[in-house]
C-alpha cells in the first residue's frame, strides 16, 4: 500500500495508533489537534511544526523568497492562534541546494523576521541542510495566555453551539488559482488574492480573545472550511448544520469567480481564519472587542455525528453542483 | 554569492547576525550552541532541531528505514546530551513521495520509537508533507536535570581544564566509507562500523553525569573532534593542546584503516561522543560513575585563542600527513 492511497490523514491515524498512549500525565494533546499541548511548570505549553516544500506547496516562479519566509512562519503561528495561545520561540530547519544565492536566504529570513517581530516571537535555533529543493520546516513553541488559561481544542463542541468564522473566505484559494493558472484580475483583487495565499496574517490576537471570553472550541482553516468543521465534528462527536448563505465569501472572489465563489470559500484550504463554536452570549462578548468580522454560519447538532449538513437560508438541504461536495459530505 | 561558497557555518553566522539580539531576558542560548536554552517557569528548557535528507545524508541503498528513523532521533538526542539535559518531547516533520510504501514509513517510526522508548521520550506531534525525496526534520524539547541544575555550554572552557572524550572515535567515519565505497571487513568490524554510523547511541546518561559532578563545558562530536574542539575554543576564547597519541581510536578502525585511522578519529563527523573540558578532580568523580571509557586527550590553553595545537606524547607539534590538517588547524 502506498502513502498516496491512504492519504495524509490515513497515515497520521496509523502513526498515532503506533505511537500509542504515552505514559506522561503532563500531556494534554498529542497528534490530532492544531498543536501538541502539555502542562508546563505553571502554564500550558504548546508546540507545533509545519513545512513548506518547493514545487509542492510553492514555487519561486510565483512567490518571492520573502513571501515564502513569511508564509512558512505564518502557517505555524496560525496553529498557535487556533489554541488561543501566545507564540514565543521558533526553530527553523532549512534545506537548500548549495547553489542558492545567499541574498535569497537572507530574503527568506527577512520575511520570517518581519512576521516574527509583529508578534514578539524570537527565532532561537535551527539547522541548515543540503537538499535539491528548498524546504522550510518551522517549529513554534508557545504557551497558554497565563497560568489559569485554558486552550482551544477541537473536542469540546456542544450541540446548540453556534458555528462562527473570522474574516472572509475564498481569497487564498483564488490566489492559488491565480498563480497556478496565470489568471489576471484588476489590481486590488490581484493584491488581495496574492496576500491571502502568500502572506496570510495569523489570527493570534483573535484566538486569545476567544479564550478570554470563555470560548472552548476552535481550529484554524488550513484544510478548508468544510474539512476543518468536519475535524471538529469528529473530535467532538457531534454533527453540524452549515448555512451556506451565511458563509462570508470574499467580495473579490464573488466578483471574479461568480458561480464557483461559494465552493471556493467552503472547500479552499490555507485560509488561516479561525473557525470556532460558541454560545450566543460568548459571540456577543467577542464581537464587542474583536477587530475582524465574525460570521455565524451554522449550528452544532447532536444528530449526524461527524457529518456536516449544508442548508440554505430556509433550512433546506443544498448540494454544491460541480464541487464534488454533497450535503452529507463526510470528511476525514 | 552562493551558499556553497560561504558554507553552512558562514551562513549560520550571517543569519544569527540578522536575527540579532532578542529582547527576551529568559533566553540563555540561541543560535550557536548544541541547543537553544531559556529559563522556563522553574527549570531551564532546551530545544533543538536537526534533519536527515535522503541521498544527501543517507541512502536507502545502504540504510534501512528503521535505521534512518533511529538516526534521525539520535542526532537530536545527542544535542540534548551535549547540554546535560533530559529529552522529553519530539515533533517529527516528515516529507516523502506519495508512492512511498506505508510499511516503510511504519519501519521509520519503529526505529524512532525504539530509541524514544529507551529514554522515555514521547513523540507528541508532527507534520507530513509531499516531497520528491524523503526528509526527516526532528525537533526535540527537553530541560535541565532539575530546577537547580546548570547546562553544559561551549563558552565556559578555562585554561588548565583537561580535554576529555567519551568512548572511541573513527568507527562512524569508517561506517560511512564502508557504505559509500562498498568496502568489506570481518563481521564484527562491519557490525561496529554500521552501528556507529547508522544507529549511534546518544550519551544522554553521560551528559547528565557531567552536570552532576560540576562539569560546565561540553559539545557532542557531530562535525569531528578537531572541528568541535575548535567550536569550544572559539566560543570560550581559549586555545587547546591536543595530544594525538591519547585520542581513543576505535580498535576496529585501527585494525582496518591503519595509517588513516588517527585522521579518521580526529576529523570524522557524526561520532556523537561527548567532548568536554573539566578539572582533574571532576574527571576522577565522573570516572567513578560513568559506564563508558573516558580519555583525557589534552588541555585548554590561554594562548593560541581559537586554535588547536596537535602534539605527540613528547609535546612536540605534529602534522597529520595527507589529511589536509596541520597543527595550527583553525576551524570555523
Amino acid at each position: 500500500m502506498k502513502v498516496s492511497e491512504i492519504g495524509e490523514f490515513g497515515l497520521i491515524d496509523l502513526l498515532a495508533e503506533m505511537i500509542g498512549d504515552v505514559a506522561d500525565d503532563r500531556l494534554i494533546l498529542t497528534i490530532g489537534d492544531d498543536t501538541a499541548a502539555w502542562h508546563g511548570d505553571t502554564s500550558i505549553q504548546l508546540a507545533t511544526v509545519d513545512s513548506l516544500i518547493q514545487d509542492t506547496y510553492f514555487s519561486f516562479d510565483t512567490a518571492s523568497w520573502e513571501e515564502v519566509g513569511w508564509k512558512a512562519l505564518a502557517v505555524n503561528l496560525s496553529d498557535i492562534a487556533a489554541m488561543g495561545g501566545i507564540p514565543r520561540y521558533v526553530l527553523v530547519s532549512l534545506s537548500l541546494p548549495g547553489n542558492t544565492e545567499v541574498e535569497n536566504v537572507i530574503a527568506l529570513y527577512r520575511g520570517m523576521l518581519d512576521l516574527a517581530h509583529r508578534f514578539k516571537v524570537a527565532i532561537i535555533g535551527g539547522n541548515i541542510s543540503n537538499s535539491p529543493k528548498v524546504a522550510i520546516h518551522v517549529t513554534v513553541l508557545g504557551s497558554a495566555l497565563d497560568k489559569d488559561s485554558h486552550i482551544l481544542t477541537r473536542t469540546t463542541a456542544q450541540p446548540g453551539d453556534k458555528i462562527v468564522v473570522t474574516g472572509q473566505l475564498g481569497a487564498s484559494n483564488a490566489g492559488l488559482k491565480m498563480l497556478l493558472e496565470g489568471l489576471t484580475f484588476e489590481p486590488e483583487a490581484t493584491a488581495a488574492f496574492r496576500k491571502a495565499f502568500l502572506t496570510p496574517y495569523p489570527r493570534i490576537t483573535e484566538g486569545q480573545q476567544l479564550v478570554k471570553y470563555g470560548v472552548k472550541t476552535a481550529v484554524d482553516i488550513s484544510d478548508g472550511l468544510i474539512a476543518d468543521l468536519g475535524h471538529i465534528c469528529q473530535a467532538s462527536k457531534v454533527g453540524a448544520r452549515l448555512e451556506v448563505d451565511h458563509v462570508p465569501v470574499s467580495p473579490h472572489v464573488q466578483a471574479n469567480f461568480g458561480g464557483d465563489a461559494l465552493a471556493m470559500a467552503l472547500t479552499g484550504g490555507e485560509e488561516y481564519q479561525l473557525l470556532f463554536t460558541a454560545t450566543p452570549g460568548q459571540i456577543d462578548s467577542v464581537k464587542a472587542v474583536i477587530s475582524c468580522p465574525l460570521a455565524v454560519i451554522g449550528e452544532i447538532t447532536a444528530e449526524h455525528t461527524g457529518e456536516i449538513v449544508l442548508v440554505d437560508s430556509d433550512g433546506n438541504p443544498v448540494d454544491l453542483p460541480g464541487t464534488g461536495w454533497d450535503h452529507f459530505a463526510k470528511r476525514k
